[in-house]
């Protein structure tokens, strides 16, 4: 059996913390109780703090927004890595102009629209205009038709050899104590392979999450990876993604992993964190304020 | 370069000829023009033959009909090898009792449902019957609605252990000269990945198709391996399928394999065809009746 | 918890009994204790039964004289079926001369070279004699130097579009109660991998095993695949295999699959068994004789 | 057909050239005649610029006589950013204690050893000293018994649950005009398969490679993405890593792409590169010095 260490005194090691966000700040229900502790400790203690996070479904105003909304007033949209942020900066850097096609929401499009490029949903793309379509992305797993727009999609890179970009690498997300979702990042693999291309994937456990973090941390001021802590619930993207960037790493029992079933994971995968806790949530008793 | 054989001189070699549909016999704009004659020349011959299809749309008189419609009246559905076919016999042999949840079109549940089992879309699954689907079957890619109904088959999936039959291996299919579908083969490899499962697949290469014909050919007197060719136009189903049976091979070059491209997908695959021949078609000079 | 069902009684509802070898009859240690007593009993109810192992390395009749060395003399190489045996029907079926070069032990290839064709060892292999090469075949592990022979086999499929045989499908085996040694099936993946070409596979769970043990029932009377029983310790090749074939299926916890673990692995893979029981073994109590 | 751009013209555009090493300065002969004009260019004009390889099987001062001993003596190991200084650097920040295990000749170990740790060759690990293994590498493709040694590999994942670093990863490397030699890359798949663990890779097209050279060059003074152009030969390695991480790239056509194939691979793929040269030298003309 594994030693469960104690959140608050790891947290004390640490100059930095990044989290992740699904399982280990909030689940289906919600905020995790008590959660808004863990945040007034950093404060208190004047740590630095990142949400990396594989959604590119809303922009990070809009995600530090659904903090705040549900009370964790500190979470500010400077403290917020998304896959979506990636994705922006790879349609700045390498797309000039022309069409992005996009399969998601509107509000996920209208984040990476900000580029000054023509975005488009996969459905408004015909005959007249495909030829201006220089890149794909898959954003969210809602706002198209799944027929329709996949079937199109297929269509659109057999005719044209452009960069595709996947802005989120999950394949499925809970949506209930009991239900999952099919996530675009699944989408996205089927479609691969139907039209035998290579994709491009933003997120974890892809090192590029972690450096847009740590360049930022480094326009701050120096800082060694020694002095940042990964915090996630899922082995395979935030565990795998810390570790091989050089972080130290808790795993959280309170999403993806369970209690019960998290030493055979370990085992069978071969990837270990440093350290294993219950959850991030710091007690009442251990914060002295 | 590789030779091209001619196809007639081929079947006289053999006494029992299978053929692939789509690519050999018909593409996405019908029969191919003249194909008849090949038929009117094995029914002269008295060559018996097979078409071995990984079609689970329809059953097997609906699949014939199609081809009467069209004027090959000498394809009854006594010659019609699917991979629907196989699904049957599959839940015949397997599955007592319960609900055979299917993702696919009434008509091509109508066929497994002759089982007696019981048959319904995976829409009608919810808490009430899901305990007694013993079954999951993917039979077309129309339908239902994708977004909402493989959202659904991921959770029953993750509830129920039970086999699940993919009747259709194929992950995409031409629809226009220019444009394909999505195949319901391409989305169970989703699903499958998905939800971590093993789902058991008929249709070509696997072996059993090619069982199926031999053992009907069987039942009406003794016959080698050595006595059938198999044509297809696909070197990783047909072909390989065909070779990995025992079978002699024709690659076909009317459908998915371009004249111009044949020896290099061979090279690179190592799917080698006894024969490549332009296509299926007996020319009229050649039927000497 | 998964219910354990009593050998004997499930031997008692079949005329047929197909056994994996490795895990079901013996293990690292060598025959089960106890197992004569079940081929005592098959023999005594006049039950027919074969051993159906993905086995390349020896003869049937090699095969035979292990289990004879060790006391089991019912075993007679007509009892079994191995995929080597599959291998030398490809051979005899799809290629007429040349030569078939080789990665195993002599005695393996001593057992296909009785098809008339010329077998040589991959080293054996150079520049004289590379284009008369017309198939490769894994046979064994052992027989060969891995980091020479390995490399070279890379080579000759670079040079050479010729059909590739993978003669057991298995990835690794058990040589102690610890250790396991690489399988060639395992190897050839790797060697697949990097040529790019698609290698044909003859082991559990493809169906081709199973219906070369259907083929040789049938040439002794009527039978139906209702009679028969599969018994095996591996989920994904014995139980996925046989229950694909249409069989009813005993997963024994004699061998791959732990006690302790079969439900978890149950539910995780969906490749459900008709029946699970401790093992294959009948207690002396049960015999009545 | 694709356009073939002046390799002087875009170096001329940008301030700092990546280059891959096999297939762009060098092939199985050697130097590419002519590749010290380049370098010479580069020096004139004040650009910096860095070789970036999957190479762990020497270090950077090793790799960097072996061109100096070839006659490029401006490239010095500063310039020299190999996927085995990136496995150096993970062992520096996450493995503090113990036994690092490795696959390679000694002189690939010698180089990470200098973190302190204590590296042994696989062959060295026994009963004694394997609960001191705190972490397994593969580095190079020789330097070991094949059979010997990566059935021990897989014994000792199979027993620890440590993390398994892949310092190249690619699957084959050129010997000769038309022999390749299997490399470590494609070997640790194989075992990473058997055992079913997550390896950690680097390597291109992984992000942390070129994340490392853009880290020296920020460390020069302020320097943007846009300023850089990445050169290689392979499109699934340095030309899809070089956009990932938002680098304008050159595809040479002096390696792994040949002229006559490159439109199509760029189609099939939709790995798609800035600029297309024949190679990256510079013509005696176009010098002017």
């Amino acid at each position: 059996m594994n030693k469960i260490d104690n959140f608050k005194s790891i947290v004390d090691r640490y100059k930095v913390v990044f989290f992740d966000a699904f399982g280990v700040l909030k689940n289906y229900k919600g905020l995790l109780p008590g959660i808004e502790r863990t945040f007034a400790y950093l404060e208190q203690q004047k740590k630095e703090y990142y949400i990396v996070t594989n959604d590119a479904s809303r922009s990070p105003a809009q995600l530090a927004e659904s903090y705040q909304i549900k009370g964790l007033y500190t979470i500010t949209s400077d403290h917020i890595i998304s896959s979506g942020m990636l994705t922006k900066d790879y349609l700045d850097l390498k797309v000039n102009d022309g069409i992005v096609a996009y399969l998601g929401t509107p509000d996920s499009a209208h984040y990476i629209d900000s580029t000054g490029l023509h975005t488009l949903p996969v459905s408004a793309i015909d005959a007249g205009n495909i030829d201006k379509v220089n890149a794909l992305v898959f954003l969210d797993d809602e706002g198209f038709n799944w027929f329709e727009d996949l079937n199109k999609t297929v269509n659109i890179l057999r005719k044209r050899a452009i960069p595709v970009i996947v802005a989120n690498t999950d394949h499925a997300y809970p949506v209930t104590k009991h239900d999952v979702s099919i996530a675009i990042g699944g989408i996205a693999n089927m479609v691969e392979k139907i039209v035998g291309k290579e994709f491009i994937r933003f997120g974890k456990p892809d090192s590029q999450m972690f450096m847009f973090a740590y360049d930022l941390l480094r326009d701050q001021g120096p800082i060694s990876k020694k002095d940042i802590v990964m915090v996630g619930d899922t082995l395979q993207t935030d565990i795998l993604g810390g570790n091989k960037f050089g972080l130290d790493t808790v795993l959280v029992l309170s999403g993806n992993t369970r209690p019960d079933d998290a030493g055979n994971r370990i085992n069978a995968t071969g990837i270990v964190p440093t350290y294993i806790c219950d959850s991030a949530v710091i007690e009442h008793g251990e914060l002295g304020f």
